[in-house]
């Protein structure tokens, strides 16, 4: 019995900009989607159970789609379309879009990394990351899901004390097909943060398979309020608007998306040059208001965002920025390092119940593992509530 | 007995960028400072009263430095500096800032507009305008005195139905003279928009008397919430900061100040248009918050600016932007045509006693001249409250 973890993600910088050509920054969060792998109750059936979106499945090993599947083990760059129809054609009973891109994640990877005669289990996903919320989690979900397969099937061995390169080259591999079942075609960005953790920038190319991801060596943890207004946003409608936009105004948006541009070149020198984890707090705020700004201008931001913003600045916690598409989702606030517990708790407290807020961390580490004790009773994973319960089920290796 | 008004004046696109030789747009507000000229008591005393600030100064006209004129009535583009030598001298006892400055450009036109042998006045300043919010109060006070004393001086013959442009020329030139007594070297776009109202293109010149400032043939007016924060801001150092920034930054500062440029000649092209009133209104909406958003990256907001236009989006009154040097000061609503005073009371409300709000107009008329009927007693002066009460004094005529 184990346990992995994968973190979720952040646009840091050029959000909306990156459509246009110009790259971004992307940085993991410190919160969590977990995955525990148990015994089956039934040593034919595999289960798949999200308790935080109701989510239980089950499928007898025998019934799965095995003589589909001509290349187990092997891993591609691309789905296996004969697999993909399978999956489609066995899945197409489960009409809830989130549950059948979950099980169609979950199987193809559990095709293509198990065997008809693996044991029975139970797949269980915990999630202290908000699912559906801009931040990365159907990434964590896939990267979760590979990471428990591949130490499943024995292609991870039991690390030691730390994942290998070798082991995260197959990690993120293995969740990128994850992602490409969930979202058809992703540009691969939030599965490489899920599973390296730190930040990386992102550029997309004009042709497919043209886009260009460059993780950073280092990336020193920084303070961070993730705030999600829960405010439900169309990421399309929003792009599509600042697309209206710029054909409109181009006069006006060309040299907005050109200081965007800036700002990521900015940060990305600053990132490289290995600078104090001061220095670059002090600099990543000032280019997080400059960003916002620019975001602002672009029609993008929203009042449950602002209100944040505001009250984050007046409470002097750090600087806040809207984070991905806009329009609601989620903002994030740079703290400066002394920001205390209490201050955490008057944002809490002023912004109120509509809004979910997260004391946690920009740039922490990526993909984890941990074995449970032989103590450890299935019953205990619905009960763990908070970060710190799940960090002492065992000793944990991370990325 | 009569009684001359002027307007205030906001910037409406360009503040900040004006200072690297980005055109600025400034638009006159429908709060006026005005100024009654009656009798005085005492027929050698001239008096000025600004009940607003707790103004009262007395002079015997016998008393004035009169042989330092060399040319009465004659309009300059400069102060004379005898003059202004000699009431520097007469007014040193005078320590508060505001009283000396405000008595200083008072007696510079009086004399040069009266004579030795005029009659005793009392000069009342009222104002529906804030006083020293950056909403141009000085050159709206300077415009009504120059008005008032070129009217009692028989310059400006009494008008029928409106003001001459040749009444508008010397109203305009002897206010720039008023304040170039109170600042020194004034632009010049404050005194305009107070005289002509509507909206003006301003642009400084890189030498000194280089700048332009091109009135528009026509403005329509536009309903406006002005929301005065209260809070006080320092222009000086704003000004520095952003200084700072683009030095630091200027990778990132100078595409933001290429876009702002982008909204003001856009802002420009429109108006010169003549387009709709509707029109318009839509277009200069967008253009504040590309504006605003714009001013927020240069880092010259404030969280009470950003709680007038979160609150004022929520409740969907129109597009709020800071105006001026922002760090405080006043921000602008531009309305969209159908917010009713309920929803404006919302506003009020729900901002609460700190701001000081005003449902007014942008780009309205500007100066304006009223005769009292002989029934009026000066008693009344300090009486009126708001723009209605000063609005039913007589028959106004207005440029």
């Amino acid at each position: 019995m184990f346990v992995v973890s994968a973190p979720g993600k952040v646009i840091l910088y050029g959000e909306h900009a990156v459509v246009y050509g110009v790259p971004a920054i992307a940085a993991s969060v410190s919160l969590h989607m977990y995955m525990f792998v148990v015994d089956s109750s039934d040593p034919d059936v595999i289960e798949l159970d999200f308790p935080e979106v109701g989510l239980v499945r089950k499928w007898r090993r025998s019934e799965l789609p095995w003589s589909s599947v001509s290349e187990a083990g092997k891993l591609h760059q691309k789905l296996d379309p004969e697999v993909h129809l399978a999956l489609k054609t066995l899945l197409a009973p489960v009409t809830d879009p989130f549950e059948n891109a979950a099980s169609h994640a979950f199987l193809y990877l559990y095709l293509h990394l198990c065997s008809e005669s693996s044991a029975g289990q139970r797949f269980v996903t915990r999630s202290t990351l908000p699912v559906g919320a801009g931040l990365g989690s159907s990434a964590s979900y896939s990267v979760g899901l590979a990471a428990a397969l591949l130490k499943l099937s024995g292609k991870i061995q039991d690390p030691s004390t730390s994942l290998s390169a070798e082991n995260l080259e197959l990690i993120n591999g293995w969740s990128f097909l994850g992602e490409s079942c969930i979202h058809g075609n992703p540009s691969g960005i939030d599965n490489i943060v899920a599973t390296r953790g730190g930040a990386v920038l992102y550029e997309r190319g004009a042709a497919h398979g043209s886009s260009k991801i460059e993780p950073y060596d280092s990336f020193p943890p920084l303070g961070l309020i993730l705030t999600n207004t829960k405010v439900p946003r169309q990421t399309s409608q929003l792009v599509s608007d600042v697309g209206t936009l710029k054909s409109q105004l181009p006069e006006i948006v060309e040299p907005i998306l050109n200081a965007i541009a800036a700002v990521v070149s900015r940060a990305d020198g600053l990132i490289r040059s290995n600078c104090s984890a001061e220095e670059l707090n002090e600099s990543l705020r000032e280019l997080a208001q400059i960003n916002h700004g620019l975001l602002v201008s672009l029609g993008v931001s929203h009042p449950s965002l602002e209100r944040v913003r505001q009250i984050a600045h007046e409470l002097e916690i750090g600087q806040t920025k809207l984070t991905g598409a806009g329009g609601g989702g989620c903002a994030i606030t740079i703290v400066d390092g002394e920001v205390s517990g209490k201050r955490f708790n008057m944002l809490k407290m002023a912004l109120g119940d509509e809004f979910d807020l997260f004391e946690t961390e920009l740039g922490g580490r990526g993909v984890g593992m941990a074995n449970l004790s032989s103590s450890f009773e299935t019953d205990q994973i619905s009960q763990l509530k908070d970060a710190r319960d799940f960090h002492e089920l065992g000793n944990w290796v991370y990325w």
